[in-house]
Parts: structure tokens; C-alpha cells; sequence
């Protein structure tokens, strides 16, 4: 980890760290790029609505250009990535915004034992592996994992039924 | 990869595979698993709704108990899970329900160059490190990756505004 993380890295009264396994379980490709106009992790909005209508770019590998065939039959689409700059050994954090201890699978935080997020965006069009997307609110660079094609009869929770 | 694999494995016509990279550029962790009734691919609902409302157990590993402190506030998560059973090298895939070619992108298919899974599901009750929950499609045994809370404001498209 790099001197430049420290501030992001430092513990907080209050949070816990716990030691993680000695071995990953499996690995991940990155399989593209996400280019955003946010440098730095002050700079990226809140969340994805805080994001507006900020258009992004999903920049595939050409290895992978295939796998794109018939993806404009979405209007949305679910971009998952690596947040590959958080440390992964928190299991309690204290947001700022919350100022109080909470429990890292009960937060959004990118600090997770797997720093893995995902994202619903606005497909707003393709030009070959290049896909020009609203939604995201990532740091530029960020390593894409997963493009899938979001279904609201199985993406959305329906709150007031289930 | 083994023989009783080897049904899953098969490529249709149409379908098409790629080299995969040499290396992984990162890794995870299993931080628990999933229990679910279904043993076999053919036993699964095919999506989350078919599953109505049966059932399942995510055990958490205790290693990560603390990281659900304030879970219970949300009636929703998203479970994110890896379908480490799934061959990832198919960019154009032809899914029997569709009967013709389309890319990996396009669709939900655990085939894919990562094969991570995301499941929104209603939280029914927490007993220590184990969560039951309604919304899982997934094996029994499936590795968990993460645990999120659902938040509707951003995990739903807004797909008439948007």
C-alpha cells in the first residue's frame, strides 16, 4: 500500500480491523477500464445520483468486444468494478457522515473484504467496445469486472410487496 | 475443471470462446456460503422470482460476525456471490431460452469472465453470522463475496425517468 493512501487508510477510534486470510480463494480479470472525470476520491460524488447526468465511459478490452453483441436491447445496465485502491480489512467503520460505528456489510463503503461495486447505469450508447454510460461514480481508472444487462423485475426490490 | 462438469462445459454452435489472460490481476476471498435446497444447475429456479419465497441461509464466516453490526436496518441486501462452477472463457454464448447466439454482456449467464453473481434479497431474520433470506436463485454451496445494504435510490433504475 502506498504512502499516498495513508490518509484514506488510517483507523478511526471506533472501527475494527480484523486479520484476512493468508490466500485468496480465486481470482478476477480486469477486463477494461472506467473513465470518469473524478481523480480523486474527494472529488467522485457521493453516490451515483449525486453523479447527475455525468456522462461516463466503460472501456472494454478488445479480448473481450464479442461479448458485447446485443447489448443495446438495454437501456440499463448493471456495471460491476473493483475499488481496487480501499483497504479490504475493516469489519467496523465509522463514516464520516454517520459519525457513529457501523458494521462494513451494513455500509457502502469501498472498504470491504471483496471491493467489489456495483453500479446501475444508463446505457446512453455504444461505439464499438467504448460504452458511453450516466450513473457511475467511481474514480477514473477504476477496473471494470462485469457488464449485465439490469432487469427490474429481479434488480429492484419491490419494498412494498416483498 | 471435472468430468461431471462437463454437460455445463460444452460449446453450442454458435458460441464462441476467447483466450483468457495468463494471470489474475487480483483476488478474492470466500467469506462464507450460501445454503439454498437446490444441489444441481437443473434444480435451480431460473431467476429469483421463480424462487418465491423459499428460503435460504447465508452463514457468514466468523472471521467477518462483526462486519453485520446495524444490518438489521435494512429489509433488503445485496448478496454478491461467485459461481465458481461456471467456465469464463464464452464471449457469444446461445442460452437454450433465447435458441439464438447473443453476448456474454448481454446477458445473466454465470458464464462470464467473472463469474459474480448479484442477488437482491429481503432480509427475514439475523441469528448471529447467519442470515435467512428471501431472493436467492443460486447452488447450495455457492461462495459469498459481499453482503450490501440495498438502498432503493440507487440500486433502481429509474426506468421512466432516466
Amino acid at each position: 500500500m502506498s504512502a499516498a493512501q495513508n490518509d484514506e487508510s488510517d483507523i478511526r477510534p471506533g472501527e475494527i480491523a480484523v486479520a484476512l486470510p493468508e490466500r485468496f480463494d480465486a481470482g478476477v480479470y480486469f477486463i477494461g477500464t472506467i473513465r470518469t472525470p473524478w481523480k480523486t476520491r474527494a472529488e467522485c460524488p457521493k453516490n451515483p445520483r449525486e453523479a447527475g447526468d455525468t456522462r461516463c465511459t466503460i472501456e472494454l478490452d478488445a479480448r473481450y468486444a464479442r461479448a458485447l453483441e446485443g447489448i443495446e436491447k438495454s437501456t440499463h445496465l448493471v456495471a460491476v468494478y473493483f475499488m481496487d485502491r480501499a483497504r479490504r480489512d475493516l469489519v467496523v467503520q465509522v463514516p464520516r457522515h454517520l459519525g457513529e460505528a457501523r458494521g462494513t456489510f451494513a455500509l457502502r463503503s469501498p472498504v470491504r473484504p471483496n471491493p467489489i461495486a456495483l453500479s446501475v447505469v444508463k446505457l446512453v450508447k455504444r461505439d464499438g467496445t467504448k460504452l458511453t454510460v450516466i450513473g457511475l461514480d467511481c474514480l477514473d481508472g477504476t477496473p471494470l469486472l462485469d457488464i449485465k444487462p439490469y432487469y427490474a423485475t429481479v434488480d429492484a426490490a419491490n419494498l412494498k410487496q416483498d
